[in-house]
């Protein structure tokens, strides 16, 4: 039966990328609250298709009535009486990145465009859109699959057992994912494994399964100094300066080789197995390459010392400084000294890392550096643990095998330095693994303008995933 | 005669301060192109007060065809044949500060509203709005004195020679006041000194003329990383963030005692005398006075070591911040890294610091510091010299006298730390020598939401220059 699942998946490709076009036109950015119309419109939208397939579907509030949050997208079906395989659940989310800086784009980033690589780009046709790949594309190469064997076999996800869970805030710290699960948990915790395609393969015809992500702790920290803005001619050299003075805090959060100064930061940070760091070095991964992709020479190759690119990317945790703002900023010239400055940092941590506890630990750091006279206001914008898979787990097994089947090659085993905060609560209050197959390019654009997903990725994922069900369906 | 002309003076004032408010609903905020036709609204509404006075008063434009910059207004007046006294040139400008951030404005910045003082607020009866003080209020004293003269005397200026100049971008950097002056150096170089009302006094009833000013070199620097924005999961660790490459490197512009670290920097600064010195502190400034007022404790009174807070404002060079901005800035969480950050850095100068030289050794000094991989783009939004007036000019004593009979006290002799481009521009291109009357007060909020003038100084400085004009009209 899989040949016909197959075949008919092949001869969806024209409905599939129209019906990833019409998804990607609702502009779900989860971060800003005025776009939460549009993100219940996304919610149904998956909701509508996974009915299609034949899963019972809900489109389910999350948050309080004063702080509502974005609906969650809950749809299941039984499997055959005979199943003997594992209860999969799926996650996936609908929501997607803000689109700033706008004037990046080269088209609309709602208004899907259909097309060819630019001259020297590598790649072939693509679809560029806000969400194209992160994660709206990559959900939709799994419910394409439940579609195929729907049409094929007549039964919901080919008679798997499968809870489909789809998020509406994971680009947003997903405050309400926990709660969530757990009102849940009964209906959640009956799974035997989470299934995710939110993460990339190693190259072009390069497939790849994560079992280990990172986790997250993000954090705005705003230094508030006069309670005014101050004329600079009057009061430069007179009084503190909140830019100046979070410029000097900020600075110090790396020490000369790169590694981050918070007191405690690396006290639960396991070291790399040497068989870990031979693994990862037998993917010859060029870290030059990866740097010309992105405009950068050999020597931006910067990082902690002592661990190649990929360790730092995989296995190691950093802090990054994701916005930084005061004072004046258009055109021209302001001779101002403003009455606050804030930055947003934010940690990728490794498996035993509390974000928690290393938000805590930051915003105790900044204190201890109080500039005179100035005063912190913190706010915690949560994230998540990493989590890694054990390399012996039995789905982990049937993954590779179906990529095997529906690539022709062997899927490298890989980590990934992003964080997908789910995994983390899922073996925290579920107690269930997660593995990530994911079809992603590392050029993709993720969560920058211009953001894209290969048709090529899109319909390898979809065939994945078909051959995924079939592996599950036939397990004794 | 002198007292007519005060007593008509007193009489004028509702409607005086009718034609202020007429004045400052005119937005004309300079660094903005967009504000370019309220710009010129703004020099038109001042040519015809101008006239009204008896002036030959013209609205000329300033820059090129392909680079427009806001009109200067240029009046002037013969004087009486027996008129013994010197030429006089009056200097103000006409633009604003923009109005950023507007919701800490109590009313809007361009409808003005006179009211009291709010509850434990120091000071009478004010009008606020942007360009209350700075400068347009401060223009309208001179004019208003100019119109009661004509009023009592039937005479433009009572018969003093005098040219205005009223510049519109004053508060964006100047870049065409200097080839004004030079296409205009016939007319302008024949005046004997200028004076300009673009400063404060000491506090309440304290007038002051103030006999020197800061200069400033005004810069804005731009750190690339990569060719675009990238995701902090897989990028960071792995490659230069500007935003944190950019805090490490403005974190080195001050040492530990809050000197400038850019080489040779205070290689022209001239040490203070110690009579300057002593006069200073004659004064009895309050410090700490001055930071409660802004919100700061006794712990905010921070800067270069070794100088009291007047000596550091007015007699010592300051590097400051101006804004800062990279990443994502909006609401909640986006984990980006972005593909540039950037800052406005300005530095307040002191007598014979050259501001393109200055700007030149901080650009040197980025460079110098430049993080691996990055590249700089460097913009000059420029500046002005700092100057000093002679303690002995004969204008100076001119001032004083009117001020000590229009005032009922003897003004202080004070510098300001604020930079007014055109005193040391003047002083290089024509030889002449400002000073500055000038009426504002240091909670006037100036460049801040809420910007305001209280009615008393706007009165005490139009009967001050009422008096100057009988000062120079008398002399012999």
């Amino acid at each position: 039966m899989l040949d016909t699942v197959l075949a008919t998946l092949a001869a969806n490709q024209p409905a599939a990328l129209d019906r990833l076009k019409d998804w990607l036109t609702i502009p779900s950015i989860s971060t800003d609250p005025k776009y939460a119309p549009d993100c219940a419109k996304a919610a149904e939208w998956a909701a509508v298709q996974l009915r299609e397939c034949g899963l019972a579907a809900s489109v389910m509030p999350t948050g309080t009535k004063t702080a509502p949050g974005h609906p969650m997208v809950l749809a299941s079906t039984a499997g055959d009486p005979g199943y003997r395989g594992p209860h999969v659940l799926f996650y996936g989310h609908y929501d997607v990145q803000p689109v700033d800086p706008l004037d990046l784009w080269e088209s609309d980033p709602f208004v899907p465009v259909v097309r060819d690589a630019r001259p020297g780009q590598p790649g072939g046709k693509r679809i560029v859109a806000r969400g194209a790949v992160d994660d709206k594309g990559q959900v939709l190469t799994f419910i394409e699959a439940l579609r195929a064997w729907k049409q094929v076999s007549g039964k919901a996800a080919g008679g798997v057992k499968l809870t489909v869970m789809l998020e509406g805030e994971e680009e947003s710290g997903s405050v309400n994912l926990e709660p969530f699960v757990m009102a849940n948990k009964a209906a959640l915790a009956a799974a035997d494994f989470c299934l995710i395609s939110d993460t990339g393969m190693l190259g072009r015809g390069k497939p790849a399964i994560t079992y280990g992500v990172r986790g997250l702790a993000y954090t705005e920290i705003v230094l508030h100094g006069a309670n005014r803005d101050l004329h600079s001619g009057q009061w430069g050299g007179r009084s503190p300066n909140p830019i100046t003075e979070l410029t000097r805090v900020l600075a110090q959060l790396h020490d000369k080789k790169r590694r981050i100064t918070i007191p405690g930061f690396y006290a639960k940070v396991l070291p790399l197995s040497k068989k870990e760091r031979d693994n990862w070095k037998a993917l010859k991964f060029n870290a030059n390459k990866a740097l010309k992709e992105i405009g950068f020479g050999p020597a931006a190759d910067v990082g902690e010392a002592g661990f190649t690119a990929l360790e730092r990317e995989w296995g190691r945790p950093t802090a990054e400084i994701n916005g930084i703002i005061g004072g004046y900023t258009g055109k021209g010239a302001k001779t101002v000294i403003p009455a606050h400055a804030s930055a947003k940092v934010s940690f990728r941590l490794v498996a035993n890392q509390d974000p928690a506890k290393i938000t805590k630990a930051f915003f105790k750091w900044c204190k201890d550096r109080t500039p005179p006279g100035c005063r912190w206001e913190f706010i915690d914008h949560h994230g998540g643990f990493g989590v890694t898979c054990p390399i012996d787990s039995p789905h982990l097994a049937a993954a590779q095998r179906a990529i095997k089947r529906a690539a022709g090659k062997h899927p490298a085993l890989i980590k990934t330095g992003g964080s997908i905060p789910v995994a983390g609560m899922l073996k925290d209050k579920l107690g269930i693994d997660t593995l990530f197959m994911g079809f992603g390019l590392d050029d993709d654009r993720v969560h920058s303008p211009n953001e894209k997903f290969e048709l090529e990725c899109f319909e390898l994922g979809q065939r994945c995933h078909a051959v995924m069900i079939h592996e599950l369906s036939t397990q004794k």
